[in-house]
């Protein structure tokens, strides 16, 4: 882009503008912070961070104690040593859906090799923390059959369901991303280090908030809706009355994403979150990946083979004949007009039901009438 | 009725007339014939059954091997004999839900001293007879909390879910209900002749054949549709792809009765049929007695409790107040201005988030700045 010795080209310094004025208002504001969006909304994303920074207004003084240590091109080069890129609405890999939020985030800080926007096409794999180990086998299940059907698997990589989805989906080679609360160079929670790490290593860790944020309880919150966002949708696969995971559902439902979940027994409060969700009809019932990449597919993609017992012989036949098998004795032969009178129906009715039987291979007829094919 | 002697009035006599007809036609037709609904609704009762067993026309013949030995007179003998009473459409107990059948039984057989009309406000509680520990115990929870909320409980005597019902509505002496496929006097399965005989002794057994008719798969089938049409709505608690629940299922939906399913572990096929009935939005997701005290009842009688998560201390605070509460120091105190930095707030939106967090008895003024109250 640059278009002499180091000096960049008008348009490239614009962007550069841009995308430094994102880092810094990723470090000024909190995440889902509406006097920011107020003023981007505005003034433009550069201009309404020279507003924020401009002393005076009541609305912009919150900025003040950030304003003062803010060095946004010092957080790049942090971000670089932790080998995490920034990725802004104008790069390729920007998950789009992100753009509808109401309050989307100023840029995302990703480490780890996986193009983030496959995230646009993936399913958040999400659930409670306090799983229990059904819920942790379905997780398994449903994030290794999704991978497999060529879904990104997104998720929190919190204990219990998110873990096991992430966990499910390196192990069959699939594209994993691990959205955090705080910055992409602070593994939560500390036991998930090493599973951080392995997602670094093949898919991609993503945070909105800048290297070295701690993870707070508002940005946990905030960190649901870029998960919800980002992805075709939202599966949840355990989750009690009060989970994390039913925030995320609530994302996923404001934004028109659909929304699964997985039934499990109603002793089990980890479940209770599902059923709930399902009884007000905004969840649907999903029990396997198959149901679940139909939903999430693009329409007419991944059609579910709606599920049927084992088909036996007979299935097929009309009532006349299936009444004249019902009565047709075990082990002996019958005659006609002893079924007839066995099974309510007239000769004729009854030959034409042998008929049909006849031809399934289910009755043959004998010297002494007709008996069942054993 | 009768007027002088032994000789009843023209209307008694009609009346008595019909209550035979209706006998003869419970023997002579398999239950859900076609031909009897069509030649009944034609003819009425007594010439359609004149019509019947008259000699010659292709459509009757089926009747001809059992018109010959019929004799409802003996027939109502012999359900004296063990006990039954015949059940009429112009009997007060009739359950006039079975009126909405296209193949109303043309009459019930009942052993025991229930009221057979209180299947009428009752629910159908139905399931696999191959049902697992877990369906068990959901079918007696259920089974026993509808009965305390004043509801009859009907079901199929079979193994399994319908056992577990008529068991757990004896053990509450609550009102139960056995429709059994053959004649009331054959108690089937064999197993069950206790269970059978407990509720002949409180409840009701019931049938639309008569006594001494042999349960056969046909009048299996046709048994559903009476225990769907006689309840206020169908309960399923566990059921396989092609578990006979599932026709019982089918007829209440045909009928528009309210259809209720619970589900169950996506790993057990026992639930397969419940979650899919779900899935295909055919049955309400019911998680217990409460909810399917709602879903039964007259509308408004039976409002379940929107299930919550416990409540906490601060769940009402407004979204400054809850930043606040999150970047408070768990043991140390922290200055106002310390607070509008971590929290990303003003000064003047952390005071008021101070203010709600101190009347809520969560955070207190110290001399060093503000705290978590311990």
């Amino acid at each position: 882009m640059s278009t002499r010795g180091g000096t960049p080209s008008p348009a490239a310094a614009e962007a550069l503008d841009e995308r430094i004025a994102r880092v810094a208002w990723s470090r000024l504001a909190e995440p889902g912070d509406t006097t920011a969006r107020d003023l981007v909304v505005r003034y433009g994303i550069v201009d309404g961070l020279a507003v924020a920074l401009r002393a005076g207004s009541a609305k912009t003084a919150k900025y003040a104690p950030r304003a003062r240590e803010l060095d946004p091109v010092r957080d790049l080069e942090i971000a670089a040593r932790c080998d995490a890129r920034v990725i802004t609405p104008s790069d390729e890999e920007w998950p789009v859906g992100l753009d509808d939020l109401e309050l989307p985030p100023f840029c995302l800080y990703a480490r780890g090799p996986l193009d983030v926007g496959v995230a646009t096409t993936g399913v958040a794999v999400v659930g409670s923390r306090a799983s229990t180990a059904y819920g942790e086998y379905l997780a398994t299940e449903l994030a290794a059959g999704l991978s497999g059907a060529g879904f990104g698997i997104v998720s929190g990589a919190a204990f219990g369901i998110d873990g096991a989805a992430h966990r499910a989906t390196l192990a069959v080679d699939g594209s994993t991303i691990a959205v955090l609360a705080g910055g992409v160079d602070r593994p939560y929670p500390a036991a998930h280090e090493r599973l951080l790490a392995q997602i670094a290593e093949v898919g991609a860790v993503v945070s909105e908030v800048p290297p070295g944020a701690a993870p707070t309880r508002v940005r946990f919150l905030q960190r649901n809706r870029l998960i919800a966002a980002m992805t075709a949708g939202t599966l949840v696969v355990e989750a009690g009355l009060r989970s994390g995971a039913r925030s995320t559902a609530r994302h996923a439902l404001r934004l028109g994403r659909p929304l699964g979940a997985v039934p499990g027994p109603v002793t089990s409060m980890a479940s209770a979150g599902c059923h709930q969700m399902v009884r007000d009809a905004e969840a649907v019932l999903v029990t396997d990946a198959e149901e679940a990449a139909e939903l999430f597919g693009r329409i007419g993609e991944h059609l579910a083979t709606p599920k049927r017992g084992p088909s036996r012989p007979g299935d097929d036949l009309d009532s006349g004949a299936q009444k004249v098998r019902a009565v047709l004795p075990q082990y002996r032969s019958a005659t006609v007009e002893k079924l007839a009178g066995l099974a309510g129906l007239s000769a004729a009715e009854v030959l034409a039901g042998l008929g049909q039987l006849e031809a399934a291979g289910l009755v043959e007829r004998r010297l002494d009438g007709w008996g069942r094919v054993r």
